[in-house]
């Protein structure tokens, strides 16, 4: 038990996040090419020039009466412009023509007839059977899409490295544009060590006495959340061989691994043992400075960037939300994480150890016109519960002894 | 062209959405059972009562020595306890049972030897070969997390309603259940109208003059933001008796139904008029008072809520954002969508029509210390370009006749 004293030195989370955030820039992320019905959320790989005009012609953007605005110089309620209804212009139909005096009943989206280059909104005229009179003079132009308003040809409409939303869907349909190249996901390697553990799609060798790994399930839910491709590695026993051969395996195919478990210092170092023991390899840190969450690595593997998470899913939550998925993020360009955040009063106090960053759970409650956040847990890294239960989270930074009962505190809530 | 005047009545927006909202509580959403894997994000059909508890035994929270913790009554530096070690329990291996005196050494997980009650923390104590000398006095229970510590046999561990994340399956995981009753996709039934327009995925009917469906496949990117399951209707010509018979077909299969387009007034009244020419249907309004947005309708078209955009895509979006989405995130029992909002000044002066409520697309810019809003397009609600292009989205209420340049007005951010 040679070792069994804890970590040496602890690396303080910002410190981390350089660090991982370093290495992994060096991780390319190929591109793939996609119906625009999935690209929703994904990163444009390439800039989108339209190959067309939107709208394709000039068209009504009002229903009325297409003239030639000139016709309609002096009108006036006392003495309207009168044009002589020569036909009818829908959208979808075919493109009329008019002359000097006369005018179609045109249709919102339809195309404007040749010869006219206004539209007088019905609300400005009156119709006498076949004629309509407009009572104001109408500018020209007025009330007319032009071609190409919307989008223009050869014109850069979306741009590389956009995140798309439902409305670029929309400009991409618009141009006409049915696939398009995107990033491709992240693929990560994941794999759990831990002999006691079984994997909840096991049942057949489930005892009473069987620890469920939980913590690979909730880690993959979060790594969809970011659209990550996760490949399972599944749950390697405390060996270093064993863990070594499937990190391997994954490394071929993933663009970074995580591990669960195995972080330990001392006989359940096995993870960073790995990594020490293979010169290719390099572990970069080995414990952080934060409370749940110290037993938290970094290393290359084989060229891969590995996270080695703790195994209680709490304490591995902490090093992925605030190491794992900033890094990630910012590795397929979409934007951090920003959790609504609320003022609130504590409501008893919470001692810290300084030089930590300590992640306090709470449960927000009204207390008349205060909202007071409850702490939930002050021990349990390894209780889920106590982040099930959570509304919020309390960050205390790494200067501070602690929390005073009554200290008004920022809570970032677990909502969304 | 009897009716080209406009809309009769205008509904406000806040009335529209507690009129839908009225009517579509009476949608009941069914459940299915899926496996805890594709569940987050969806919401638990049903109260998960644990069959277990987590941890399953007692066990070490922290690496030490498992020992009675009388033993250790008055340890100290000086006068240490001194325990003979007889053992090592891993996470994983057998229970072990220690006596009087006698001690294992002890892995954090580790179930806790039978006649052992505490852990001395590794920190405070000294091996000298086979015995261990503890520092100071251990309370019982010390470094031991208890049977069911985080999750209790019998125990409500999450409750029906909840919308479930990642740490839920971690959760679901750790009690052992690998399925769960959710409440079931709210399936929308899309169809679009409009002679003029062409699907993306029909290039071959396709001329220069052709007008791709834009807003189609925009809402239904939003719709599958919001976890609906789309049954794609396709595209209606201008006739009411298609139009009818589509919305028949959709209406067998959906919960709700959006229509696209054909909502003006006039010659192209063709969705409203299918609610009015059948008497089991009912039109609750037609026409919103918004800007742009305003030829949205609702009503009941065989049972089902049908929700009647207009076919613009902004115009649609207005209506989408602002009554379709509140009333389906209502419906599924998920949260209202919270964009971040920011301040800015009005970077010049925007009339608005007192009595609607207009949806300012703006681009912000910083110019000194302040953040500045810069309308895009104060026409146009055709034009996709002016929400690509946006950075938020400016509310001028109905009271309002404009804002003038320079005026403080609240963002709300398009990037979330």
């Amino acid at each position: 038990m040679e070792k069994m004293e804890g970590f040496k030195k602890l690396t303080r989370i910002d410190v981390a996040l350089k660090l991982a955030s370093k290495e992994c820039s060096r991780v390319s992320i190929r591109g793939e090419v996609i119906n625009i019905e999935k690209a929703p959320g994904r990163i444009l790989a390439e800039d989108i020039i339209s190959q067309y005009d939107v709208p394709p012609y000039d068209r009504a953007s009002m229903d009325g009466y297409a003239i030639m605005h000139e016709g309609s110089f002096s009108a006036s309620p006392t003495n309207p412009a009168i044009f002589r209804i020569i036909g009818i212009a829908e959208a979808g139909g075919a493109r009329k023509r008019i002359g000097e005096g006369e005018t179609v009943e045109i249709y919102t989206g339809a195309p404007m007839p040749e010869g006219a280059d206004a539209v007088a909104a019905a609300e400005d005229c009156i119709r006498r059977g076949e004629e309509v009179h407009v009572l104001k003079p109408v500018p020209k132009f007025a009330n007319v899409s032009k071609q190409g308003e919307d989008l223009k040809k050869g014109e850069v409409v979306l741009r590389k490295g956009r995140v798309l939303r439902a409305w670029d869907i929309g400009v991409l349909a618009a141009v006409r544009i049915r696939e398009v190249a995107v990033r491709a996901k992240v693929r990560v390697g994941v794999l759990s060590t831990g002999k006691e553990l079984v994997d909840i799609s096991d049942p057949g060798s489930m005892e009473w006495t069987s620890i469920v790994d939980s913590t690979k399930p909730m880690l993959k839910s979060l790594l969809n959340e970011v659209s990550c491709s996760v490949i399972d590695g599944g749950i390697a026993p405390d060996d270093v061989e064993e863990i070594r051969s499937r990190l391997v395996k994954l490394a071929d195919e993933a663009d970074l691994l995580i591990t669960i478990g195995g972080t330990s210092v001392g006989r359940k170092d096995l993870v960073p043992e790995v990594l020490r023991q293979d010169r290719a390899s390099k572990l970069i840190f080995h414990g952080i400075a934060a409370k749940p969450g110290k037993p938290f690595g970094f290393g290359i593997f084989l060229g891969k960037p590995l996270f080695m998470l703790p195994g209680y899913p709490v304490s591995a939550l902490v090093g992925y939300e605030r190491v794992v998925e900033p890094v990630i993020r910012s590795l397929i360009g979409i934007p951090e994480r920003r959790r609504r955040r609320v003022k609130a009063v504590i409501a008893r106090r919470v001692p810290t150890t300084p030089g930590l960053r300590h992640f306090l759970r709470v449960r927000l409650e009204g207390e008349g016109e205060r909202l007071v956040a409850v702490p939930i847990a002050l021990t349990g890294s390894g209780l889920l519960s106590s982040i099930a239960n959570a509304d919020g989270i309390v960050v205390i930074g790494e200067d501070k002894e602690g929390v005073e009962e009554g200290e008004l505190v920022e809570v970032e809530l677990l909502d969304g």
